[in-house]
C-alpha cells in the first residue's frame, strides 16, 4: 500500500540522530550524542507554584480553547525582552509556536512550493532540513567559516537560485557552535538586501553566551526581510514545547493560517504556566546558573581535546551554546569512529547527518551542555583512545 | 512580495468562524457559533492536584525533551479504555498529538500530493477543509443523510476518483450532529473493502452520548484500512491541546517522521498531567457530568425550536455532541440571516462554511454546549424572531 502515501514521504526517512539515541540509551554509555539541556537545571519548582497559581486564578481560561496568535501576556513579556536587547518588536509581529521547530514547519508551508530553493549552512541543523525536506525544495549547501557564512558564495547563490529561504542558525550554531562574528552579520544583511529570499533565524542558544560579547541579531540589520526563531527550550525547559516566531504582519498572516491548520493554537495552560513564572522569578539570574555550568563543561571538554586528542583533530571553541565540533583528517569516516566508541561506551553524533549535500564524512559534534563534569573526563577520555587508534 | 508564498497560501483565508467569533466577542451577544466544551465543568482542582504531583514526582523527566511517539504510559491508558469497549489497540499503534487537529496535518502531509482526490462529508468539519486544503488536493463531497453518508455516492466517488482519503465525523458530527446508523457503518465499511483510500475517523465527541446506544467506531470494521483520531479536548480540556492517533504500523512510521519534523514531539509536562489526572480521578463520571449537562441543555435548545421557529426550519435532533444543524427553506441566506442576528445581539454560523463545494448558503450550526439554559432561552427567543421574520 506504500503506493498511497504522498510523493514527499519517499525522500525522508526516521532521524538518523533519533535512531543513534536509541542505540546510547544503554545506560553504561557516556553520551554525548543527545542535544538535551542539562534537566539538573530546571526550575521545577517554580514552575510548579506557577501552575498552582494559573489554574487557582483562572484555571477555566488556561484550560479553554484559545486564540492562534498565543497568549498576549506573553507575547509583551517577548517583546519587552528583546527590547532591552534593543530589538523592535510590536507584541503582534510574535506568535507562539511549539518550539522554534513548529515555527520551521508554519515558514515552510507558506513559502516553499516543490523545488524550490533553499540556502543552509553547510554544516547546519538536522532537523531543519527535514522539517523543509517534507516540502521537496532544492537545497542549496554554503560553507560555514569560523566566523559564519561565505559570502561570495551566498551571493553567488543568491542570484543564480533565486531561493524562497536561507535558513541560519548565526550563533552558537548546531552543530558546529560557530558563531557569525559582527562583519559577517553586516556582510550577509548587506547581500540579502533587495532580494526575495527571506531569512529565517533560528536562535535557540542565543542567551547561552558564556565569554566574549553579546551580538544583536540578524533580524535588527535585515527587518522584515527575516523572521526570527525563539524558544523556552534552552533557558527554561523544551518539555514545554514553547518556541515563538517573530515576522512581519505580512508573513505571519501565512503563519497563523498554516498554524491554525496544524493545531489551531499551543497549549494555553502551558502558556500561562511559563507567563507566570516570567513573572514570579528572575529569568536572567536563571540564564546566568545554565551558562556558568556550561561553560565550565565547555571548557573542561576543551581541554580534554587539547590534552588528549591527536593535533590533526580540529576542533571549534564556541563562546555559548551546547555544542563543539571536531573535523577529522580527510579518510577518517566518524560513522566507523562512533560504532567502535560505542564498544568503549561513548557516543557523538556522526557529522554527515548535518550535510544537506552528504559531505562531512570526517566530521563529529559532541554535547557538553548535558555530562557533569566526571562523566566528561571519562567520555573524552575513552573517545580520545577510540580517535587515537584512527587518526 | 507576495509572490514569494507557497501556492497553496493563495487559496486559504484566515478561517470564517475565526472572524465570526471576534464579532461575537462582544458580552451583550449570545453566541451558539463557538465549537467550545462548557468551562464550568473542566475539571481545574484536579488538574492542579496533578500538575502538583507530576512535578513534585517526576519533574525534572517533565520538563526534558521526550519520544515523538508520546509518553508510553499515556498511551497505553488510552488503549486500555479502547479494549473495554472492544477495540483492540497497541500502544504502539498511538500517536500523541496537539489536539486531533494535529492528527489531520500529519496525515495531509504523510498521504497528500498536490491534486489528489479526498473525500468529506456535505457538510463537513471546516477545519479539516484547511488542514487538507494546504496540501492542495481535489474534494468531492459526500451528501449526508440523518443516518449517515450517501452510499452509492461513495461507491461511485472511490470508482471514479481513487482518492486517498475519505475523511468523517461518522459520531455526532460537527457541524451536524448526525451519527451514522449501525447498518451504515457496516455498508461504508463494506464500500472501502478493498479499496485504496485510508478512511480517516475524527471521533471527538463520540463520549459525548446523552441517549441511545453507543456504536462502535468504523475503525473495528476497518482495521488497518482507517485512521482513529481521538482527543482529551471534550472530556478533559481543550487547553491542555492533547489528542491522539490510532494507525497501523505502516501509517506510523509515516505519522512519527511528519509529527518529528513538525514539532518533535507534544509537551511531555502536558502529557504527564494529563495521564495523572486520569489515575486518579475516575473519568467516566466526570464524563457522565459532561454528558447529562450537554444533554439538557441540547433538549432546551431543541424544544426552543419546536415551541417557536416556523415549522419550515428543519432541525437535526442529534443524540449527543455539541451542535444542532438548521435547514432553512431554499434562497433563505443564513449569512443575511447572521448580520441581523447580530444586530438582535444573538450568532451562529452561518452553515456555508461547512461546504468544500460552497453550497449550503440556507443553513446554520447551533452549539448548545457552552450556553446554560437562561441563555439558551434568551438567545433562542431572540434567533427565533429573525428567523421568523425571514421565512
Amino acid at each position: 500500500m506504500s503506493g498511497k502515501f504522498a510523493d514527499r514521504m519517499q525522500s525522508v526517512h526516521k532521524s538518523f540522530i533519533r535512531e543513534i539515541l536509541k542505540v546510547t540509551e544503554d545506560p553504561s554509555i557516556i553520551s554525548f550524542a543527545g542535544g538535551l539541556p542539562n534537566a539538573r537545571l530546571f526550575p521545577v519548582q517554580e514552575m510548579a507554584r506557577a501552575a498552582q497559581k494559573v489554574l487557582a486564578e483562572n484555571g477555566e481560561a488556561a484550560l479553554q480553547y484559545s486564540t492562534t496568535e498565543g497568549y498576549l501576556p506573553l507575547r509583551e513579556y517577548i517583546a519587552g525582552r528583546y527590547a532591552r536587547s534593543g530589538l523592535n518588536v510590536d507584541p503582534d509581529d510574535i506568535l507562539i509556536t511549539n518550539g522554534s521547530q513548529q515555527g520551521l514547519d508554519l515558514l515552510a508551508k507558506a513559502f516553499l512550493d516543490r523545488g524550490d530553493g533553499v540556502l543552509v549552512e553547510r554544516p547546519t541543523y538536522l532537523a531543519a532540513l527535514q522539517s523543509f525536506g517534507l516540502f521537496q525544495p532544492v537545497f542549496h549547501s554554503l560553507t560555514l567559516h569560523e566566523d559564519g557564512v561565505d559570502i561570495p558564495q551566498l551571493e553567488k547563490a543568491l542570484h543564480e537560485h533565486h531561493p524562497k529561504i536561507f535558513y541560519s542558525v548565526p550563533t552558537f550554531q548546531n552543530p558546529t557552535g560557530i558563531t557569525y562574528s559582527m562583519d559577517k552579520r553586516r556582510e550577509a544583511a548587506e547581500a540579502l538586501d533587495g532580494q526575495d529570499a527571506i531569512f529565517i533565524e533560528d536562535d535557540p542558544y542565543g542567551e547561552l553566551r558564556f565569554r566574549g560579547q553579546s551580538l544583536p541579531p540578524m533580524k535588527s540589520l535585515l527587518g522584515d526581510g527575516s523572521v526570527l526563531l525563539g524558544t523556552f527550550s534552552k533557558i527554561i525547559s523544551p518539555g514545554v514545547r514553547l518556541g515563538w516566531m517573530v515576522a512581519s504582519p505580512e508573513i505571519m498572516e501565512k503563519a497563523i493560517i498554516a498554524k491554525q491548520a496544524s493545531d489551531l493554537h499551543s497549549s494555553c495552560l502551558i502558556q500561562r504556566v511559563v507567563h507566570q513564572y516570567l513573572l514570579d522569578n528572575d529569568i536572567d539570574q536563571h540564564i546566568s546558573r545554565i551558562r556558568a555550568a556550561y561553560g565550565s563543561q565547555r571548557d573542561l571538554m576543551v581541554k580534554m581535546i587539547e590534552d588528549l586528542f591527536p593535533k590533526e583533530v580540529k576542533y571549534t571553541r564556541p563562546e555559548g551554546g551546547m555544542f563543539l565540533w571536531l573535523t577529522m583528517p580527510e579518510g577518517i569516516s566518524s560513522l566507523d569512529l562512533f560504532h567502535r566508541a560505542i564498544k568503549e561506551k561513548v557516543a557523538f553524533v556522526p557529522g554527515q547527518a548535518f550535510f544537506a549535500d552528504g559531505s562531512g564524512d570526517n566530521t563529529m559534534r559532541l554535547n557538553f551542555s548535558n555530562s557533569d563534569e566526571e562523566k566528561i573526563e571519562e567520555g573524552m577520555r575513552r573517545l580520545s583512545k577510540v580517535v587515537s587508534a584512527m587518526v
